[in-house]
């Protein structure tokens, strides 16, 4: 055991005290953890526009102060009551979401909502005690999805952590918190697209491109990217995206220019952008007989979805996925081996040797990562995002 | 070749002169197949709804005179040039939708919408001329769904043709050609349910009843029969309906009734009415997670298919199927195996001698068979259908 275990830890937290304001990095008390949870120390954040979107608190419950963070790295400090599977020096990715191994979904094999741990971002406390972990001079200061990982040191769920290879890079792995397996596994895991088969990908923001990158994955020939900015083409490519489409530039229907580009549509969608319209395009754009269509982006309330029954009856399927349906515990490990497994660039051979001379990483991660920050400078990141600048900037907590 | 290949035939068929008006016995003139045609001896036809709806004629393009007949078996009488697959003597269910073998369709997997055959209800003519094989005193009359089964001997292209087991009784299995292969495959290939699971069952006609067949075969636990009509439910225990819900009874969505009925919700539902609100009750009384719906029912022009896409991001699924996805040259005969299949029922064990003794039928057809009558009274299995007395009238056509 550390010698902080079952002690309150004192460390630095960029701290958000109001809606849209700058956080602040405070010196707080981290208290220890109770029964099934854990308390990590994090090495590295990726910032992920879902923490803007609820320290913006526009519509959103507002809750401050609260600590947000929600895709990052670190490695076990002390564990709680009850905890077996994971021990102090464990390398871990905390989850928004989490997997409890005993709930109806989280025995299915196809669903990741756990009913106990699944996300909720109204909750600002542990679901223990109902209290925080968090506190400075006394006033308790809220969570935020079980993670709140803008803090030296935190406190999460056992069943919110995922235990990888310790040879896994955190400043990179971390990234596989939310928006990268997000888009990844809205592919991989739920779409499934075959070896030579279309794909169109609608939004390429962070989970667009990574939805990209399943489809390079999986061997896709034809990565469709649709986007409504033409300078996110450029970047698309590094990602597998070889045709692009901007809906501005026609007079129809995007799902017709795409039908009529793929001899009466792709084999499969994912729409990232969470516009309805994109949603409902996303769908009519997939091929009858076989086409298969997923819905990743999140809508607004009051959104419908609405297309023809016809649609469905030609043999189209629509699904939603939520984190690419992946559970955490269970599948992360994979998925961090998928980026340290190396694998032959079919591009590069030997022709003299008659050999593969080039190994690629099967998951190509460090392509995302295109700003890093010391914690200090956490502020930043969130401009970086704000301006549309980054796909993920690295926040360096020890720095 | 028989005596009559490359004749024309005189036979007896049930003329449709007017839209809704009883149809004529006549005598008509059926020429020979042409190339990539068959004529076949038709003895056994069961009428389909699709045959009286488009006989009434209501608001359908009207093409009259008209054959119509569609769920039929026979008899190959001859082949026209370049039939290869089939000979005289081979017994065969001709089928209203086709399989070319050679479309992106027929290639693919998970198709059976054939580019080349996909039902056409607006064409009255066969593929290869542009014309009727079938005439009186000269007067050409129109061909229904490349079928037309309601007259002795028919012209079919041959990839509309199902070979099967010469030893399949044509009473029996001509049912297969159309209603029960769409409610079946609906469950059986489509919604896929795993043995011990819940499906609901929306309609209780004979598509449904033979969606719930699926579930039956499939080992679900739970079917929840869905329908208005509260004499339907009598009869739909006979086909594994084992839970009755009437939307009637309840002053809230049937999707909600469902739901707290299973915890949540279905596992799969199958909707065999074509109401759009069925549709959306279907979709939504699936569990998150992993529950599927399926349409199979046929919705009006205008409708709008509409739920809040949340219900897709929290995981459920929604596909349409036609044909229940059997392709029929392929997969027909497989089916006819099913009922030819005898299986041990696990209900009836002689606990002596410790060994199940009886054993039934894994496809069970009979039961869908209510009625039955003689080609001369083919009117009467009109009355049966528009009295909603009948499941299946059989007419037998040597009668």
């Amino acid at each position: 055991m550390s010698s902080t275990a079952g002690q309150v830890i004192k460390c630095k937290a960029a701290v958000a005290w109001e809606a849209g304001k700058p956080l602040v990095i405070e010196e707080v008390e981290v208290a220890p953890p109770q029964a099934n949870e854990v308390r990590l120390k994090i090495l590295f954040n990726a910032l992920c526009h879902t923490d803007v979107y609820f320290w913006e608190a526009k519509g959103q419950t507002p809750l401050f102060p609260r600590i947000f963070g929600h895709e990052a790295g670190g490695i076990v400090e002390s564990v709680g009551e009850g905890v077996t599977d994971l021990q102090p020096g464990d390398h871990v990715l905390p989850v928004f979401t989490g997997e409890c191994k005993e709930c109806s979904h989280c025995k299915s094999e196809e669903s990741n909502m756990c009913d106990l741990l699944r996300i909720n971002t109204d909750r600002g406390v542990m679901i223990n005690d109902g209290k925080s972990r968090f506190s400075k001079n006394g006033q308790p200061i809220y969570h935020f999805v079980g993670t709140s990982t803008f803090s030296e040191y935190t406190v999460v769920h056992v069943g919110c952590v995922a235990k990888i290879n310790p040879a896994a890079p955190l400043d990179k792995v971390c990234i596989l918190s939310c928006g990268i397996c997000t888009g990844l596994g809205a592919t991989i895991n739920v779409a499934k697209p075959k070896k030579g088969s279309s794909v169109a990908i609608f939004g390429l923001g962070a989970v667009g491109l990574a939805a990209a990158e399943g489809a390079r994955i999986s061997g896709a020939a034809r990565i469709i990217g649709v986007d409504l900015n033409p300078s996110r083409f450029e970047e698309a490519k590094k990602f597998g995206v070889n045709e692009f489409v901007n809906p501005k530039d026609y007079d129809k229907p995007v799902q017709q220019v795409i039908a009529e580009m793929t001899n009466g549509g792709v084999d499969r969608s994912v729409e990232c952008t969470g516009s309805i319209q994109a949603m409902i395009s996303a769908f009519e754009c997939v091929h009858d007989g076989w086409g298969v269509a997923v819905l990743v982006g999140v809508p607004n309330k009051d959104d419908a979805f609405k297309t023809h029954p016809v649609n469905f009856l030609n043999e189209r399927t629509l699904k939603g996925t939520f984190y690419g349906n992946y559970k955490p515990r269970t599948d992360l490990p994979g998925v961090v081996e998928k980026y340290m497994n190396k694998v032959y660039d079919p591009d590069q051979i030997d022709v003299k040797r008659l050999i593969l001379v080039v190994k690629l990483q099967e998951l190509e991660l460090e392509k995302f990562i295109t700003h890093s920050v010391s914690f200090s400078e956490i502020n930043k990141a969130f401009e970086y995002m704000l301006q549309g600048k980054s796909i993920r900037c690295i926040i360096r907590m020890e720095d």
